[in-house]
């Protein structure tokens, strides 16, 4: 992340997520999870908040999925992965939860999931994931959770819930800002294209 | 699609699939499927095969994304959806079975899978309908048979069966090639930004 860059506030859908930012560019920024539903699952929106991928500018759409590329590469480094789920869920009917443009970047291994039923479970996980972080939220920054974004009203989100919820703990803001100044080094060791 | 591009043969991974190709760029093609999970169910690949994300240029990266942008703006008006799921399975152990990138890109209405449980259903029938595209071409290609990249060895892919794969026909080539070419023309009609 550039000096000139540090220190900007940054929003993710209605919430200040400043520190949980570990890589900015001037449309773009990364941020890690809550409750990353496997090692270094991470989100990558443009800084513009739209709720849907046709919204944004052409130079908007080339950077998102430029940095998506970047940090892809990245992540599956440093979390000694094989492959990635990349994955947007463009507007409410597509099962997304907050209303800015995001996509999940899930490094996967071979077999990593194959005690919960196989490669697909990630699908299942993902969806309760971003119902976390919205709770995360609500607890963490009371004064914004006013502004949060109504899940779909007809409960159709609540069908498919993470199964491990309930095991998952979710992570506090130390250890989320932790791993965000080690993945900010990492993207140095990037190559720029 | 231009003049100057059609005829041109275009490659999804070992198979030929010129006549389910309905948009060209230099760098990026999009096609039909064989059992599309959803109404307009369609893929955006690059037209140079590689398997990773990480492999394409930046270049080849833009003008994906872009062209995801633009098919998806034009599959959810043609087929009056609401919201789209937008998938890279970008490597083996993140379920991919043809080793050529392709973003998939699924139209969603309001609760257009509560009858198969809910939004994230479609994950499930993803993992069904990408096994299906190598039976097609198997069947409909035989000559390309024998380059039909592996499924992964140990059978994890089996695990999340689409349960409607019985329900669901392959659709014929005929059928594929008539939606191809209304899809081309409804291409004309989106806008370049």
């Amino acid at each position: 992340m550039s000096l000139a860059l540090k220190g900007v506030p940054i929003h993710f859908g209605p919430f200040l997520v400043t520190s949980q930012v570990f890589h900015l560019t001037p449309l773009t920024f990364a941020l890690v999870n809550l409750k990353p539903i496997l090692p270094g699952h991470v989100l990558v929106s443009p800084r513009r908040r739209v709720p849907r991928v046709s919204e944004l500018t052409a130079a908007e759409t080339s950077d998102l999925f430029l940095t998506v590329r970047r940090v892809g590469r990245m992540v599956e480094r440093v979390y000694g992965a094989s492959s990635l789920n990349i994955a947007v869920q463009d507007g409410v009917d597509a099962g997304q939860s907050v209303a800015h443009v995001h996509t999940h970047i899930i490094p996967r291994k071979k077999a990593d999931l194959d005690y919960r039923g196989g490669t697909d479970a990630v699908y299942e996980m993902l969806d309760g994931e971003e119902g976390d972080l919205g709770k995360f939220h609500e607890s963490h920054c009371a004064d914004l959770a006013e502004e949060r974004p109504e899940q779909n009203g007809d409960g159709r989100r609540t069908r498919f819930p993470a199964v491990d919820n309930e095991e998952r703990k979710p992570r506090s803001l130390e250890e989320m800002e932790a791993e965000a100044e080690m993945l900010a080094k990492e993207m140095e060791k990037e190559p720029l294209d």
